[in-house]
């Protein structure tokens, strides 16, 4: 019981790991995660949430001042799931001046039967990054317009380019127009969208996308409105992903008011830090108004009454996602023959 | 940037986690880790806390109700430090009837300047176990009378044990008094402790322990009072450690009415959901008799007036002993050489 080892002894990796539990990288995690089964999950994963099946903590906040940064854990499990999923996310901003990426973390997952490690998920964030490209591909789907001309993309990040690449393939249309606050790397995301058989280009203006596109998604960490009411058209479906949190917004609150449907990932959540926030704050509309993304992607509610709607979705994201897309990575990893290079029980 | 494979490739181990972040089983722990170097990180980090050194976040929790389970979150990191911990611990209730242990939880140390993983500590649970007991030791030496008659135990378990070696050993006593609600778990106990050396017995009643012992560690589950005020002698010191929740209580509340000095790792944790919460609601105490156990070990603040005062530490737990005992860990664990079998960089 007491801490003096009883006997000394090397430890080899295997030993570090007593357990054995199986530890997977990003590189195996890119080999068995397809986006077909991501997309999957992540809409069942905003079902399950409309419909109160998640069990979910608070998350919990770590601020850094020298250098600034944060950490946030997730953490929850499906009612009557046999696992539960902790989920770290890091956010460190001077990352890139020291060639490292800003974001990163890792999940694990639990068996809720014993408390026992199953695995560890060292995704280095991107697990994250997939679900939400993932949320937003859904909803932009979700509460498109019968005939999509254009995707607009405002952004020109990590975020911006997965937005592009899954919901231009969700939604069927190869015409991406990209705006960045900085146009060359709105245009060198232009570029690589290219290689991916993408007809992509980069605009000088916010006005220039909606002029283009009925569908856009904003993803920009911009804390205050670069949409303005009078740019949106009837007909155009909006999926805002930046503002998940207090301080943050994309939106002109009145484009909201327009709104015949604003779609939500979970009302409370937008509506203490996401674009519905500043919109109910302003007192600009009627919750009613309001429906759960689960609900629409479960086919109980329309994304949109006509096709010369204005409609919103508001994206906080959930911890249904997490716990959905770490959860499939286990079952894919153990399923994958990699798995044959995996310890010995 | 999407999710296929870029190429099929074998994930060995090592592949499995390309960054090469040590994974530090219990087995590796207990060979780096002494029972000196804890009690001095843990007398440390309760210093540190006293003086306001430390930044956690407020613990998470989960529940789980079939079979019946927690999962609690404790994460932070000591002002400008290089690294921040967290910290993972379940209890799973219905264990042993499986042959496994109740309580599990790991620790992980992240880079505070740019979030990297630096080192996964599966500890199963034994780095919360043993910084407990490092608490309990110090906290009993430091309102210890100058002579101790012997060292009573309340508790027949896990931490009981941990409890009755660490104490004994800084108490510098030999004579170890244990009463459990079962007689013969507390029997079993003292004879393991009789192999560790001490002079170790149980007795049949709560009044039997303190009518021969003078230094007495409460360490029960118990939701009510297990030591009645008339109980205690003057010259008695009391280390209450089992209350860390609502509805968790050992002490008769006059007890700490009677107290000359309550010392509590955390005075607002304990106002909340330790012995010193049942005395403020019962308008028993004036704060005044209240002191930081840090303070006292700092030797800022005496840990008892007189031989003939009555004392008691009321421990509710501390982020700060986690993330002192995990950085230990992994600084230890970096010295080790079964680090040189460790996956090369």
């Amino acid at each position: 019981m007491h801490v003096a080892a009883p006997k000394a002894q090397r430890s080899l990796p295997l030993e570090l790991w007593p357990m054995n539990t199986p530890l997977y990288g990003l590189n195996s995690l890119r080999e068995v995660l397809t986006r077909h089964d991501i997309l999957r999950v992540v809409r069942n994963a905003c079902v399950q949430h409309a419909h109160d099946k998640v069990i979910s903590a608070k998350s919990g906040e770590l601020l850094f001042q020298n250098p600034p940064g944060d950490c946030h854990i997730r953490f929850g499990y499906f009612r009557g799931a046999p696992t539960f999923v902790i989920k770290v996310a890091m956010g460190f901003y001077e990352n890139p001046t020291r060639g490292l990426e800003t974001n990163n973390g890792l999940m694990m997952v639990f068996s809720s039967l014993t408390g026992n490690l199953i695995a560890i998920l060292n995704d280095e964030g991107w697990l994250t990054s997939w679900r939400t490209a993932a949320a937003g591909a859904l909803a932009a789907k979700a509460g498109a317009p019968s005939r999509v001309t254009a995707l607009g993309i405002l952004g020109s990040g990590h975020q911006a380019e997965l937005q592009a690449l899954w919901a231009a393939h969700l939604l069927g249309t190869q015409r991406v127009v990209i705006w960045g606050r900085v146009k060359e790397k709105a245009e060198r995301l232009a570029e690589s969208l290219q290689l991916h058989a993408l007809t992509a280009h980069a605009v000088s203006t916010v006005e220039d996308v909606f002029k283009q596109c009925n569908v856009v998604i904003t993803c920009t960490p911009s804390t205050q409105p670069i949409v303005l009411a009078h740019l949106v058209k009837p007909g155009t479906h909006i999926v805002a992903l930046g503002a998940d949190s207090l301080g943050k917004q994309e939106l002109d609150p009145h484009i909201l008011a327009q709104a015949s449907v604003i779609m939500t990932d979970d009302h409370q959540q937008c509506a203490e830090r996401g674009e519905l926030a500043h919109a109910l704050h302003a007192g600009l509309i009627r919750e009613e108004v309001c429906v759960a993304l689960g609900h629409v992607l479960a086919g109980n509610s329309p994304g949109r009454l006509s096709d010369h709607d204005i409609t919103v979705a508001d994206l906080t994201g959930l911890a249904a996602q997490d716990i959905a897309i770490a959860t499939l990575a286990v079952e894919m990893s153990q399923l994958s023959p990699s798995n044959s290079a995996l310890p010995p029980p």
